[in-house]
């Protein structure tokens, strides 16, 4: 696979929620080249007067005068409509999604949890969706300012209705082309849901046990007791998995358990949401995997009380 | 059963533990007319000069001149101890019992949790130790001064070194004797085990709750996931009790339920002792009943989920 060149191969792309990661990736888009359409809500005055500023451990860049748009139903239709809005605001979808994107564009679903292609596909039809997972570290500082402290890779995957694998299909390999020209790091997957849930092995245990005990991952596993209960609520990942024939080894627990420990100090953006008091992201990230798991009469027990723990937590919020 | 005449019928208790369990039963025995030794510790100099005051919905009453000690060792050996200690004081046991205890005189473990009886009959042999689970609500608002909120009764149970039910022993009923002459309402239970576990169906949910969902029992009532996690640690509290062939019946959990909601919004005694920066009582509650259900091959996913955290919330107290 050969990166684009942007001039001979015009991509356009929709950032729906110029947040800490539609920002930080569409701004890289549009450094590559492409040509970028940026939503903002609350930023929008002040990112049309002062522009996006990326301060990124690969070196700083900023962009001067982006697209900027306060209502989705101005942005002209793109090839791919990068989905970085919080799941909470999710009912937003249906306003969001038709004018931004293509008869024969995507919505790419970079979103925490489980089934937000769903939800996407009521709107657009099955056929326009697409999942991207971010493996990133960023923040938003300021109004349309972002810091990139990590990581940054994405993991591409195709839909399909029936929840079966896709495999690679011809637009995630375009769509990779041009987040490899953006210097992007990027990985095809060839099953949706098998990375979803392999995705949730690590969201599940850390964005909740941060909260509820007020620790960063740091502290939960250097305590053989919390340490064990991550563990514990892996393994209970990888029984949903399971249900759905999709297998999680223990090998990759491990790896997941290992490469946190030796990771900084993190709070993860469940816990960043509740130390802000803005509303968590529970029902994506606990309430779907665990429907979804009971549909085939799998209950996973600690989750489930991590969940209850968490909607308890948010009821205020 | 008639209630004693102290005078006619001279017992004697000490006090181990003078605080707002140990300090308003022991006053109650003492303004009965009972003879009562009351160890202090941190309140010895202060109740010396002052003296006891009890503040009791049925009305207050003080003891200008209790008789105190500092030092177990100076005691004399009682008839009755009663332990009114927290459970994680219980390293103090091997020195504090001995003197206290009468040759046949007897231990009361009024403490929290599971296993009580069996340290105590570490350290003074089988044959001197009973069990008194409080269903009390009272503070200790300073020192040797305790203010007495609802509640009161105790219901006794006798000792088995091999866990088997030991019936209704006769000092089960001199003992009944004492307490009822002081106003305090018994009922004797026939199966110590059985008793601990009923009383762990309240404890294990609403004192690890408390303090891990910063609420009060009102709360956790009244929100439904919360309200469903209480009755799902119940049965699991119920499945251990079922391992040591007990069983505590749906019927039972209902009750706690719904006497929990009626009740006035309350702090469990854990959740004051986390506000106030105290060890908690986690391994009498939640560590010991799971290692015992772990050796009738019995796990209890949730309530271990709630020892794993909250032995984390403890682990700098």
């Amino acid at each position: 696979m050969t990166p684009h060149n942007p001039r001979e191969n015009p991509v356009s792309f929709a950032i729906l929620g110029t947040g800490a990661l539609g920002g930080y990736y569409g701004s890289r888009l549009h450094h590559a080249g492409y040509d970028v359409h940026f939503l903002l809500h609350s930023d929008y005055d002040h990112v049309r007067q002062h522009g996006l500023k990326v301060e990124s451990i690969h070196g700083d860049f900023s962009i001067a005068h982006p697209q900027v748009y306060r209502d989705a139903a101005d942005m002209p239709p793109c090839d791919f409509a990068i989905v970085g809005l919080k799941t909470t605001q999710n009912h937003l979808l249906l306003r969001l999604l038709p004018p931004a994107v293509k008869d024969d564009g995507a919505a790419v679903m970079m979103q925490n949890g489980l089934g937000v292609e769903d939800q996407a596909a009521d709107v657009l039809g099955p056929d326009r969706v697409m999942c991207g997972l971010a493996f990133l570290c960023t923040n938003k500082v300021g109004p349309g300012h972002i810091r990139h402290m990590d990581y940054g890779q994405i993991r591409l995957a195709d839909y399909a209705a029936d929840g079966q694998p896709k495999g690679i299909t011809p637009r995630m390999k375009r769509l990779e082309a041009c987040l490899t020209a953006a210097g992007l790091p990027v990985v095809l997957e060839e099953d949706l849901l098998l990375a979803r849930w392999k995705k949730l092995v690590w969201n599940v245990p850390y964005n909740g046990l941060t909260v509820v005990l007020d620790a960063t991952t740091d502290q939960l596993m250097s305590f053989a007791p919390t340490r064990q209960l991550c563990e514990d609520l892996m393994l209970e990942v990888a029984a949903g998995a399971a249900a759905f024939g999709r297998t999680i080894r223990d090998g990759f627990i491990q790896q997941m358990l290992e490469h946190t420990e030796k990771m900084v100090p993190y709070r993860p953006s469940m816990k960043l949401d509740y130390d802000n008091r803005r509303k968590m992201e529970v029902e994506a990230i606990y309430g779907a995997p665990l429907r979804a798991a009971a549909t085939r009469g799998v209950t996973l027990p600690r989750m489930q009380m991590l969940y209850q723990q968490l909607t308890f937590l948010n009821r205020d919020l």
